[in-house]
């Protein structure tokens, strides 16, 4: 009996056909090299016979395994595993690789093949120039500074204690630093046991929302809006209502109409410079917001994740600064501060819910990055943050003038827009019915990716709006990405 | 009209009672700091008038208020927030506060206030030495050699691709170092695409419950066990099958009776040092337990959390190495290698599963930490950590030794143990009707910490079995820890 025979086991009792387990069992075992390139396969005769099943059976599997090219059929010298396989060395990552690879479990029963993660963004045919969502320019990030605390770490005596398990709330030091910056910057008086460190804003939204929610549980979110979040409502179960956005922040009758109709659970809402419009809820609003939410008994996630980046104007107090019984939730990050890449967040929420989002964070994930906690508190400590965002929101604020400045210049006639008084990007609309999508086509062609806008509304993918990221563009890249946007929206007038 | 009264807003319709209502309302301004210590309230009368509720409801508000120690009351002078507030400074973390500080909230419906995480550990009278679960001696963890790594982050140019965001399976330059890691030391054939980087094992464990199970699926597990995973399962919506442990793993035949007579989805197993038995799953029940999952449909995580531990005699394959049809997913984790506040673990998953994971990983974080992941992706690069494994290993390999040989020297009349081939900990079993809870308190009173054995099994807190860890506590700390358990367990015969 050959190697292989002893290896393939058969189950007729399964609703797998016969023939896939053969052809899985010996590409099992290609992958894993127990069969190496060129080595022989019995005949189907021999193996049809030691697995006891119908030669047939075996010739389906051999072409299918030829087909795959994972064997070579030499006539009257036999059958060989293939002297070059598939897929077996190693490849760089891209989005296209799903569908090949590892052999598709038939154990799994994963109903839900939704890639929920479209690349939005085309890239560009020569130069690789991004008009992106709105991030920060990662080459502004105070990258020396993390990396000075970092060597701090190299004395024992100081690190060891940060390389045990810690609290699953986090860094106590980043917690009352936090609750100091709070205060300072937000007018937020909260102490360090209501704060929870998260791995960014993502964290903490999803941490809340499978806390909070149950199946069919009404969300109310905005739309357009921040997939980011819908999405985790969604897979915590929960129902959408989408309500829309005008130039004062959400509509606040449409989120009362819902109420009267519906029980509401829980209202997401961005504050400032809101996703995708850079829309900022006005006072008058988030007064009438957290009435709404006593009335009505519903709570807000509050998620403030760019509030430390303003230009225009002083920011607005957040909407828990003024709740008093226990509505808000209010998260927040500093993945805009330092970098995208550096995950580090926070959620400011009522006693019995932390409890219960700590219990949560540790079945995750146990903990946070200690050691990137202390250096953070650090940083926060010794006023390198506040600093930073000093520098940095110079930067951001000239930016967003140029930018403007530009598409006023060169294309005032085919584009509408308004100054965000803060932020990372513009929201624009397209006149003379240019269509997002188009547009991203053709700039691609020219060299310039831009979003294809198919992730602002809930529904509808064809529309004329596209948000610019210009804080991560120096002005020299901003002169250029304007200049191919005049040029590919003007092809297409 | 006072600022007091214009801060406090009334709803009747509330379920809340108007005086909790005023109450609450009242400690969040205090709290908020609107209020400052000292300040003057109205008197109940004049609250009552402006509120429009009966003076009885304000006074009702008072007395709480001053119950709580909020406020002060001084007849004839008046009423004023309370000089000393009772919880407003920052205070160090510890386990007992949850249940004071910020105002409960009552719009959240929380249930479930399970706090699962109740401390095994009695600390020490005097001095803080620990036989703990079993973990490594963050004193010999490599941090050099992770801040040598993290220095060169100083560098831009190399480092600005790693601060925007990236896969959420991961790195992909760990992914590639980590498949061949797997394949050297495990003859695990898996291509980088197979891998996904997670936050130690306990977040590869929450991914893979999340995706597989169902509520109402059945999970087996063994018992006496891993809480850490079946609070998983639970959380997941999972009803837990335990089995039972012998000297050769956990019991298939106990597996087998369950799956005649339930459909099992998923079967939880530590081939390696079995938590907390030390047990290590025989190649012949390895095979069994393949077969088992091939004939009933199952699927198994395989969690070799310690693998790379051993002392006595090579480690065995993992399952996953022999699994042909994608019934495994292995996990496993460098916490044990670097230090566990260093969260670094991998899932190795079935396609098909993977596109899921990466899905779920990124609506719960978005991704790992880049810089850390880099910086790991070096030390196995460059053979650091192969180099810190063979150190650590011989440094365990002794101190089990010593321990073992300690016991025999000093306690053999009252504990009987098997000398673990590998890992962090010895199982220990104390004779002539000792309990694991008493020696716990006993020790505790003389300055050792042992655990009170609550966590073992599933439930059953009141038997004699413990788990000592011997790697983090040096020889000398090793000796005093054996005296004093020696001294502790006599005053208890």
């Amino acid at each position: 009996m050959s190697v292989i025979e002893s290896l393939l086991s058969i189950d007729k009792n399964l609703h797998v056909s016969v023939y896939l387990q053969i052809t899985n069992g010996i590409i099992g075992h290609i992958r894993r090299g127990t069969l190496k390139p060129e080595s022989a396969l019995p005949s189907s005769r021999v193996l049809a016979k030691a697995l006891n099943v119908h030669r047939k059976t075996v010739v389906a599997a051999y072409d299918e395994l030829y087909a795959q090219s994972w064997i070579d059929v030499y006539p009257r010298k036999g059958i060989f595993v293939a002297k070059n396989l598939p897929d077996i060395t190693p490849k760089p990552l891209s989005e296209s690789k799903e569908a090949s690879g590892f052999p598709v479990s038939t154990f799994f029963d994963v109903n839900d093949q939704r890639v929920p993660f479209p690349n939005l963004f085309k890239p560009g045919a020569e130069r690789n120039l991004i008009f992106n969502d709105g991030f920060p320019d990662t080459r502004l990030a105070p990258v020396e500074l993390l990396v000075r605390e970092y060597r701090r770490f190299g004395n024992y005596r100081f690190t060891s204690k940060y390389l045990m398990y810690g609290s699953e709330q986090g860094s106590e030091n980043l917690r009352n630093e936090l609750a100091r910056f709070l205060s300072d910057t937000r007018g937020l008086q909260v102490s360090p046991d209501d704060i929870l460190i998260t791995k960014g804003v993502q964290m903490a939204i999803y941490l809340v929302a499978q806390i909070l929610l149950s199946k069919n549980d009404v969300v109310i979110a905005a739309d357009p809006g921040y997939p980011g979040a819908n999405e985790v409502f969604e897979q915590a179960g929960a129902q959408l209502e989408l309500v829309p956005v005008d130039e004062y922040g959400i509509d606040l009758n449409a989120v009362e109409a819902i109420c009267k109709k519906k029980k509401v659970k829980l209202l997401y809402v961005i504050p400032h410079h809101h996703r995708p419009t850079t829309i900022t809820l006005s006072s008058e609003r988030r007064m009438q917001l957290l009435e709404l939410a006593m009335k009505y008994r519903f709570a807000i996630i509050e998620d403030d994740y760019d509030y430390d980046f303003h230009y225009s104007s002083s920011p607005i107090l957040p909407l828990a600064s003024a709740d008093y019984y226990g509505s808000v939730i209010y998260v927040g990050s500093f993945c805009k501060t330092i970098a995208p890449g550096i995950r580090i967040g926070f959620a400011v929420a009522p006693q019995n819910l932390m409890v219960q989002l700590k219990r949560l964070r540790r079945m995750i994930d146990r903990q946070g990055e200690q050691l990137l906690e202390e250096a953070m508190a650090k940083l926060l400590k010794n006023g390198d943050i506040g600093r930073h965002l000093k520098k940095a929101n110079k930067i951001y604020h000239e930016r967003r003038d140029v930018l403007c400045q530009l598409l006023n210049e060169q294309l005032s006639n085919h584009v509408s827009f308004k100054i965000p008084d803060g932020g990372f990007a513009i929201w624009m609309k397209y006149l003379n019915n240019l269509n997002a999508a188009s547009v991203s086509e053709k700039a691609a062609e020219m060299g310039l990716s831009l979003s294809n806008g198919s992730d602002y509304f809930y529904n509808n993918d064809n529309h004329s709006f596209i948000r610019l990221g210009f804080a991560s563009l120096n002005l020299k890249e901003l002169e250029e990405g304007v200049g191919i946007l005049n040029k590919a929206v003007n092809k297409l007038i």
